[in-house]
């Protein structure tokens, strides 16, 4: 069975090669990007400028194929995909949290963008700590390498065409 | 451009109708699920074992068509869609936070969720404080109305055959 989206918009940021990003929106925190809605949604965008996040649900356009056991960039050892929150999966879905700035009719003004520029977006929903945000959490692998998070940068273990993460 | 993707697995919960249900997995606390995971992704759920919550990505696939205003569940005014949470969105893709019980092989026992059974299951990722919480959120609208959220239950308002929330 196959479920079929369309972008409803596209995500611009100043990242146009998967080297050097950030890997987290929260490692993005002082960077700008644009969203530009396709104008036949914008009447979707009424209330959203009274919060002060959003999720942001996009497809990671650059990454092709998967490998169920991954090396994470924040780790050393292979963990399994579904572990990690690594680009390249079986259903190439990416999600984040960035600080909504400014609306100006279809377009989105947000910080702490953390995706590539030119990113097809699938969709919007507003972020609310009420469900969002659990208390005493566990983060198996990551809970030891946490310090690292907001410094690491990508490189190109994901990109297609190089799967570094092989040997 | 459309984009294709198929379900990993489905979700299986106690909610076989819409109506009735928790809102939210923060309102649905104590209702236990489980995720069957097809065999061949097994091996990339390795390591996710210590995490405590996971993010689920699913397909609403009883949502069919959307409105770009909806009367929230928690609200009585309408309110532009991609500042809700409801699921007749362009792109139906649902999020939920639930927290992971146990995994025995391709099944995950999981709490806390919020979907009908037999939702198709498009991603699983880890849920990390580090990326997915925010500090000093405003959530619009819905700031008058959260003290509501874990007590409201749905309602028929997004079934496809009876879109109560136009006049």
């Amino acid at each position: 069975m196959s479920i079929s989206f369309s972008p409803i918009g596209t995500i611009h940021t100043p990242f146009s090669t998967l080297d050097g990003m950030p890997i987290q929106s929260s490692g993005a925190e002082d960077v700008q990007g644009t969203i530009i809605l396709d104008p036949q949604y914008e009447e979707g965008l009424l209330d959203l400028d009274g919060f002060s996040h959003i999720i942001l649900l996009y497809h990671f356009h650059r990454s092709e194929g998967y490998r169920l056991s991954v090396t994470p960039f924040l780790d050393t050892v292979k963990r399994g995909l579904f572990s990690t929150r690594a680009p390249r999966r079986p259903n190439s879905i990416g999600l984040s949290i960035v600080t909504l700035v400014q609306i100006d009719g279809p377009t989105l003004h947000v910080q702490g963008v953390d995706v590539l520029d030119g990113t097809p977006l699938l969709d919007i929903k507003p972020w609310v700590s009420e469900f969002d945000v659990r208390k005493n959490s566990r983060a198996g692998w990551f809970d030891q390498r946490r310090q690292d998070s907001r410094f690491t940068k990508s490189d190109r273990r994901f990109v297609g065409d190089e799967p570094k993460e092989q040997p």
